[in-house]
């Protein structure tokens, strides 16, 4: 532990694609834990693209970040010092806490980590927030049935390669769409996906899907939005499910997106479609975590991390989640 | 009973607005019922915008019309002749017949009509198809709570006037979407709707719905389509349920319709959108039948029929539900 302490600020909102000039590198002081508090060291800190919507100064399911101030992360860190009875120094914990190499937090927030279990940045990925996400997207949301074909968009991301692995569990074909050769790959290689798609060597992305999908698409579990969505929409299924658990392809957009009107296709197919937040899911995130620890142990789910080094190129690892750079969980290492 | 008979065939599939063009007026022999049959002179015949989509040659959940053959249309008329022991001459029966003034059909497709209970038009109506696909939509896709703001596009058709009505059953603040004033008074004033727009006579859609739904709309239920559903959803509370059950305003369109997309929303409101199709709640539809003539008993629900006479007319009267020009059920009367 040293006496400085590095924190990313939001230095002004994005307009379409965040740039450098939108964050701040500011030198600030370790904090002093009060009363009930952790001091945490940051290990790794977690980029994702829900970040972008606060970065936003528009209504949500969450308050917009301010400007001037540093910005919120999940991060896995050591604790360096503690009020709170849960923790000693030398623990691991994990929780909603800064863009900073230190932060403080009160110790009810945390959560430990136990670094026997599997590697302490899991917390941040398979087993933390987007692990949970695919989770309740797809056996809460999208419902899937053995049998039923699974389209997954941004399937090589954190949240999409675990939910392709929770539909393969839950005995169901499992399509995926990516943007490199590297990632479908990956998914049809290692992760056990009957099929996978690059979008980016399609030319007609709808075709490939009624392709890949011969039976068409009874579960899209959608982290994509735009045309990838628009191709999936044309081959749903009578009773499908559509789980949105986010647009990434949308969120820079500096104009209202529009695109194919798609009510229509729900009535004549009897689809729904289900927008989510995995926050909603707390109170059984206890469950979830331990199935996923299970299937990680047993192998049956496997995960990536893109791991960027150093606290100074955070901005970049969140830019390039916008380009497709990672596969799998893209991390910021900060400290061994 | 006369031995010529007139049907309506479709002559042609129309491009965009249907014409007199795609329709054919022929002479045709009545019908001979053969066994288990029962023929069936037309005393009233329905016309709804489902039909649009039978005429084009597209895959659907229901398969189109033959170019050259008689249409099909939901008939109440007085059974003649019966080969069918459910049935006797004089008899009164419901069932999806022909754009025809006679026609024969196995009795068991077909329903008795109890003309003590009801006008027997309203076997058409509020009794029918619409009145069922209201109720479905509402109670087991919408599923709406007390104190809930209902909001409803069509509201002044024969679906949207009962589904407002169940929403009042149901404890809910509702709000109905119409294009004239006399339906709107209509609304307000005799079946209890809470607020009512005529959007024809709105320049901001979106800020006249946040008007008359201040707390946000927790279920809107969705007949129209296009711009009046995107003033819908940019007024949607979280955790909205959006019933589709049509899109008249979109089945005319000769382009892919496109507009704002939606998806974006649904994940921050963690909203959910179904489409329906009232037949796939055919395992309940004597009891929705029974629940809804008890509210008609009991003055609960009200019903207008806005009646076409004559069996030359039917075109005409088709062509009306695209124009707005029926309050509540469009029927067309052709004998007495």
């Amino acid at each position: 532990m040293t006496d400085t302490n590095r924190q990313w600020h939001l230095a002004s909102r994005p307009t379409g694609e965040p740039t450098m000039e939108n964050f701040e590198l500011v030198e600030a002081d370790v904090p002093d834990p009060g009363p009930g508090e952790v001091l945490v060291e940051s290990r790794y800190l977690s980029v994702d693209p829900y970040m972008r919507g606060r970065m936003r100064d528009a209504e949500s399911y969450a308050e917009p970040w301010d400007v001037g101030e540093p910005m919120k992360a999940g991060v896995v860190g050591e604790v360096v010092e503690s009020n709170h009875p849960r923790f000693e120094s030398g623990d691991m914990a994990t929780g909603e806490l800064l863009w900073a190499e230190y932060a403080t937090a009160d110790g009810d927030a945390l959560q430990p980590v136990d670094p026997d279990l599997a590697p302490v940045s899991t917390a941040l990925g398979v087993l933390g927030m987007p692990g949970r996400t695919a989770y309740f997207g797809m056996l809460d949301v999208a419902e899937p049935e053995p049998g039923d074909t699974v389209l997954i968009s941004g399937a090589a991301g954190a949240v999409g390669s675990v939910a392709g692995q929770i539909g393969k569990l839950n005995g169901c074909r499992v399509v995926g769409i990516a943007g490199a050769e590297e990632k479908t790959d990956w998914l049809t290689g290692e992760l056990g996906f009957d099929d996978a798609i690059n979008y980016k060597e399609t030319e007609n992305l709808r075709a490939a899907v009624a392709e890949a999908c011969p039976e068409g698409v009874d579960v899209y579990y959608d982290n994509v939005g735009g045309p990838i969505t628009d191709a999936a929409f044309a081959n749903l299924n009578e009773f499908a499910r559509v789980a949105v658990c986010g647009q990434i392809s949308l969120y820079n957009a500096t104009e209202l997106p529009t695109g194919p009107r798609k009510l229509t296709t729900l009535v004549q197919k009897k689809a729904r479609v289900e927008g989510f937040i995995v926050s909603d899911f707390q109170p059984h995130f206890r469950k979830a975590t331990e199935r996923l620890a299970g299937w990680v142990q047993s192998g049956d789910v496997q995960y990536k991390e893109t791991v960027t080094e150093g606290f100074e190129n955070m901005p970049d690892a969140f830019f390039g989640l916008f380009e497709g750079v990672n596969i799998g969980k893209q991390l910021v290492k900060v400290s061994e």
